[in-house]
């Protein structure tokens, strides 16, 4: 086990100090008002939704976007859509360590969940798609999720399903081609920027104090001073900056990985980037087993050790990890009803590949 | 082409106009009244569910039945679940000529709806499931659905989630090893003996004269003509009776298909089985494409003029496919909206087989 970055996170514990304004850590049972304080001053409520003023959210785009976001038609094997990954039933995942794409391949990484995905700065745990829409647009192409050829041959089987067209004109008026890879993208990236879903700790962030259970104040306390808001802060509680895994010790001896992935390296192939992973958000972690890249660990408790092991050079005791995972808890939001209801497809065959 | 099976679809004729007591065959433009009266003797309204004294629905079965149906937890791969082939999003079933299952491998025969497909009088094309419990039980290890190699397996790889185990306990009282197989199909069947469809053709049945078209009501007039209603009748125009695929002419030689599948004959190997089909059900048929037990047919169009062809030596024209295209489109209903809106599952990593 190496110790040769524990300065960095001894730093990265004063920094949350410091941009807390306070001159010792918070502990456990400090009192609410205080705790509330530092909160707010590393996390915020999450937003109504994940618009920008570059990927605007209509009601058609978020009427289509929900039905491509379920449309297999359009993958080379016809099973596969986002849906089939990002299970509403499962809060947006497929408790996979890693998923299984077309023709049964499994995908290089764990699925993460599509809820608040939208609110990162970066997509993948690698951060190599800028935003859901590129996720969206790329996975058509990924041998291993969609698995078409290119998006013409994509577009082809959707353009063979009547029922689309005018759904694509209404969503994208005056278009001259509307069936489009990039409309695709745009449509489903406007159902995902609507996939907000604040729970209890937006609630007490608000102000109403009885919305975190005495537990899980204690545990929002354990973490602020355990240094895991070091990384996991902002409205999502990560999802803005990229990380070493493994600082206090190799990640795979915590957690047991049978391959050595290397993070942001395995796309940039530049040595900075080695072991580099995008901070996950941690929004709905309470639902949202198996943990890490490659779903290495199946349980919040065991996640949360792993990370003070490998990140922050700590074995907590099982008290401190329950009342972690009570916060954690109250990071769980309601998957929206519009995610969680099947939309109705336009009616037809599958088209393969001929 | 071989016409060896003519008199038998020409008695078959015969047997409709019989059993509706007319001396000649309905015309298209019949009045009301009389197309009312024959559509009441063969056909009949959608019951509300399909509970049996035997296979009895309680809330509590539903509930955990609608949960297990959506479960890609208790498969060999941890990606298939009953909803994996039957979308609600495609009127229970997937758009493709035949499902994907475990380990990305194709299934023998195309997905049938999973609505209403409890009130028929056996499961499956050929047959081989009784009820949907029996067939909620065996896709547990078909080595083409869920890839189980017995239930004990899947059954552990359940009740590793610990949410589970309350919710079989309250749904089977009493029972002293409630996280079983049989319990797991009995509250899949429950849930899916509430999954009927009632549409405009249930209203029109029970007098409501303008929830048919004039075009829809022509449709019907034609489809009894013509002769498709002595297989095609009962609550759900089908499900009750087998019958011979091709009578008129070989069936492969219409559709197309790249096997000749024997029907009955594949499990039973009695010859009197041979080429004989379980008659499908015709509820949601126009949103269920592709066609037939090999999904080799694309259109509702097509698949009624290989009907025609195969079963009573007709070649329609164009106009007759037409009405009875639109009759047929009567006969699509509601998804139920329990079956539309995913269950909240609880939570837990997917357990390999170890």
């Amino acid at each position: 086990m190496t110790r040769r970055f524990l300065p960095l996170a001894l730093g990265a514990i004063a920094a949350v100090a410091a941009l807390i304004g306070l001159s010792a850590p918070v502990r456990a049972g400090a009192d609410d008002d205080a705790l509330l304080e530092t909160a707010r001053a590393l996390f915020a409520p999450l937003p109504t939704d994940y618009a920008t003023a570059e990927r605007p959210i209509t009601p058609e785009r978020v009427a289509l976007g929900r039905m491509l976001f379920h449309e297999t038609r359009v993958s080379a094997d016809g099973a596969v859509s986002c849906a089939r990954c990002h299970l509403a039933a499962l809060h947006g995942t497929d408790g996979l360590p890693r998923s299984i794409g077309v023709h049964g391949k499994a995908l290089p990484r764990n699925a993460s969940t599509v809820l608040n995905t939208a609110g990162q700065f970066v997509q993948h745990f690698g951060g190599n798609r800028a935003d859901v829409e590129e996720q969206a647009a790329r996975a058509l192409l990924s041998p291993f999720a969609y698995g078409n050829p290119d998006h013409a041959t994509a577009m082809a089987r959707l353009a063979a399903i009547p029922g689309y067209r005018p759904l694509f004109e209404a969503a994208f008026p005056g278009d001259p081609d509307p069936v489009s890879a990039r409309n695709w993208s745009l449509a489903i990236g406007a159902f995902e920027r609507t996939l907000a879903t604040p729970g209890p700790f937006d609630r007490w962030l608000a102000g109403d104090t009885r919305a975190l259970s005495p537990s899980a104040r204690a545990g929002l306390a354990t973490f602020v001073e355990t240094g895991c808001a070091a990384c996991h802060n902002g409205p999502l509680l990560g999802g803005r900056t990229y990380q070493r895994f493994g600082i206090t010790m190799d990640y795979w001896q915590a957690t047991g990985s049978e391959r050595v992935d290397q993070g942001r390296f395995e796309d940039t192939k530049n040595d900075a980037d080695r072991l580099m992973f995008k901070v996950p958000p941690l929004r709905n972690i309470a639902r949202t087993a198996p943990y890490f890249h490659d779903g290495s660990v199946a349980t919040l408790g065991d996640a949360i050790r792993v990370m003070a092991r490998t990140q922050l050079g700590r074995t907590p005791g099982d008290a401190d990890v329950a009342r972690i995972e009570a916060f954690l808890e109250a990071l769980t939001g309601e998957v929206p009803a519009h995610f969680r209801e099947a939309p109705t497809l336009p009616p037809g065959a599958f088209t393969a590949a001929r």
